[in-house]
């Protein structure tokens, strides 16, 4: 079962070449944390700038360097069916867990619920490992309804969503169509206290890359029952959420990893890494929640 | 102080014209109820449809017939300032003890944090009763970051906000950033779990016109400590919300009064009254809910 | 016939007030010009800023100082019909020629073909004057379809529509769906060119507050078969409009009008004057364009 | 040079799998047509659909299979710099004339002008043939603004724009700030006689798959300086262009070939052939337009 919080990982570079041993380096810190596994080439890893090739070597690597209690999630889904499938089955061969599937999107008009549950079907009944459906509609500009997902969790093969959108009353609805044992994953960490209290399995989170304990505890703390303490977490991670997603996107991210003892460095061209005046910003805002002394 | 559930109510016509005896009827329902207050000429309330002395007869009628018990709130805001001020002051002397104030948004573009604060800081410095800042970005297409609000809870006559929007990270950041006893509000009851459970004061809900105990339960399962009580009502009225929100609107709230009990009656033109196929889904609904039996 | 170009003007105000001296020295310069008549209290005018008795006095007040040849419309829309039509009857008393009706927008998902016949249908039965639609999404957040405006182009008091989008193919599709003497006026000075080559009968525009004759220039040119010339024109007079629309608002237009011997002034609170450095930015536009020298 | 008009080519499956016959056939009959080229693996040639080897079979094989005098255009683009390179370069070597490269849009709210600065110089830094700018928001959720294309039109390896929007006004600004040699061309059919009027040098237009010698004629008849009949062709061609973009997209332009004479057949999964009433008012549509007897 994939349940718990885990990191959509973000993929270091050295000059324009990914960094396996900074990568290495990352993830022997984050094994020593609750987290219950990896998502490799999320939104957050730059999974549009990577070939299929360091998709794979991706996998691979990950696979071998994870503490053995952790899973491995690897975000394979494109428009194409055939070529979803086919990445999908590469990387289970290579010990991927399971396939989180990006809702097809160029053709936005038409990416409504039949198509929806064509794309979804086809894929489920043709790759050897679990799917999660991956729903981020300010990347993607569509969104999958809660009625849609809740025709596709009958798929014996589709194991969940991970719903990236601050719309609570979205993630709820689908929570309310889907049977118990569906996981219905927060995408971002704003929501996590809401999303959990709501029901949620757990959190795939740009957020956990540099706060892991933190969110855990957010978790645990619901688990006990303890909401004040969650709440109280879970506000103080706001500002710093959003600094590292929606105001300063993946640069922010690699950039709060540098000061936070993780190897960050630059993203890939065409993104550009945080300017002076952003750095400071972001310093300070990781200040104040004390994440950084 | 204005807490708990309130409805923004929806205003009956009989041929067109304010069916004052009807209101007073549904009002005389509602009195029983444990709702805290009224909101009178809201998005529900066909606001934009009414005249400005039709807006003070409401005020007038509503303070006659409610029970002392509950507070009176008046959507008294538009973007002339000037008008805003004139309206609310109006409001005050006949009853009204909040004016809920819609952010500015026909220049749409300039619609941002200083703009809000002037306009805010105007009308709040010169109107007799307290303010609420009225954010539902659905209609207006503008939303007020919680920044700007942070800013505004300063003021001594800003009490509080009604953020009719789904994203809970939205709201939360602004129960974060404002003190104690600045009262945020939850504008739709899709969320109403979620944003008491982040520490909202309230909700004004269109729901409230036609579950108003079912809504006020809510608040009362969390105030008690019993979160899968309240969670599960919650769940039970997701859809029912949606249908009288989203899916249908001001008619589908209506039609809805009609079955359970209330008078809805038609809305004023353009909008049009459901067809026979959607008061069929609307009633399917209702009954899958248990309002309806 | 109300054709040619028009300025939407803007509404002078000194410490608040509209400062009707000044606007009749303005009106004394474009009576010199060959505009075809005056739009008050458009988008442009500040019109959501104005008492209802402040648009009366403007109507009363352009009308006497107009020259006799020009026409004078109203902006006397609202999402009211019972509002609409009682300010274009009290308007049409004190001289308007034409009504300038801005589509319903507050409900925006139900405001689609059936609203905005019944609506239009309703205003225009009951108003003593010619109607002319005005569409101009960014400001409303919806758009009338061509199709709708074919079927409105039907009723014999609806002479036209304002479209003030600048989707030229939106455009095209009225004047091809609509009868011959039905007016399809431009609303942006961007497509002046390109709209008058598709058979518009004019253009009501920002711009002509400030470049009268050069908007009628373009005009005359393609009445005249010059079509390189009429481009030229246009070419250098798209930054321009960007920056007294898009760009800068009212604002800017009001601080073009300032660079170049009319009255503009500060628009009303919450908007707000231009800054130093907005300014400069306008100024040196002004200069490339050879507006100013 | 690459001006004149282009059909971004339909690929044909059978039984899913690329019908090279099929297109073959197709081609000889544009062959006889006065198209200038064909663009392979546009949007409308469900190029997200597609498989990297797939894609440069259909270049080798249009290559072989057009007439002398077409020009050959593949969209090479995707959101990684390296990939697209890659990609054009194994493309130009099999015979592509130039690259039509999609803007970059994943990370929506980076894709700004310094991002696309970025990624386009880079890419046309390193790939053998001509690069043509592709913008089409509808389908990216991004725009370039013309003064990045004015800038990017310095690169001696940028040779132009297609701009599928149809706003004419960015459209004109784009001609107006780039030198006279850089081509600008028309991304849908129903801007054809606005763009070439503003100056645009040609059109790569879906429609051209099944109109392709009335598109032709447009622009014959705008160089002749017969402009009322370029506008009556254009009118009359309004609706059909809608059929086969926004209305029904790749399905809808697919079931028009079918219908005309050439093969369309089945757009791959996820999206879905038309349906029976869908296909019934599209050939209403295509009747009247006189393209259908």
């Amino acid at each position: 079962m994939i349940k718990g919080i885990m990191p959509p990982i973000a993929t270091p570079f050295i000059n324009d070449e990914i960094a396996f041993d900074k990568l290495g380096e990352n993830i022997s810190k984050w094994n020593k944390t609750n987290l219950s596994g990896y998502v490799v080439f999320g939104s957050n890893g730059e999974s549009v700038f990577l070939t299929r090739n360091e998709k794979l070597k991706l996998i691979e690597f990950v696979q071998k360097n994870k503490s053995e209690d952790k899973k491995l999630i690897a975000g394979t889904g494109s428009d194409s069916i055939k070529e979803t499938i086919s990445l999908s089955n590469d990387g289970a061969k290579l010990g991927a867990d399971a396939a989180l599937i990006l809702t097809p999107s160029f053709y936005k008009s038409q990416m409504k619920h039949e198509a929806f549950l064509k794309y979804f079907s086809a894929v489920a009944d043709n790759i050897s490992i679990p799917l999660i459906i991956y729903n981020v509609p300010k990347f993607t500009g569509v969104s999958i309804e809660p009625e849609t997902v809740a025709k596709l969790s009958e798929h014996q093969n589709i194991i969940g969503i991970k719903n990236s959108d601050e719309n609570i009353a979205h993630l709820t609805e689908i929570i309310h169509l889907t049977p118990p044992n569906f996981l219905t994953i927060v995408g971002t960490a704003s929501i996590l206290f809401a999303g959990l209290s709501a029901g949620a399995a757990g959190g795939i989170l740009a957020l956990a890359n540099i706060a892991a304990n933190e969110c855990v505890q957010i978790m645990e703390y619901i688990n006990q029952g303890k909401l004040e303490e969650a709440k109280k977490l879970q506000m103080n991670l706001i500002s710093v959420n959003k600094a590292v997603t929606s105001k300063y996107g993946v640069p922010g991210l690699k950039a709060a990893m540098d000061l936070l003892g993780y190897f960050g460095g630059e993203p890939r061209s065409p993104l550009a890494p945080l300017n002076l005046s952003q750095k400071e910003d972001l310093i300070s805002i990781l200040k104040k929640s004390k994440l950084l002394n």
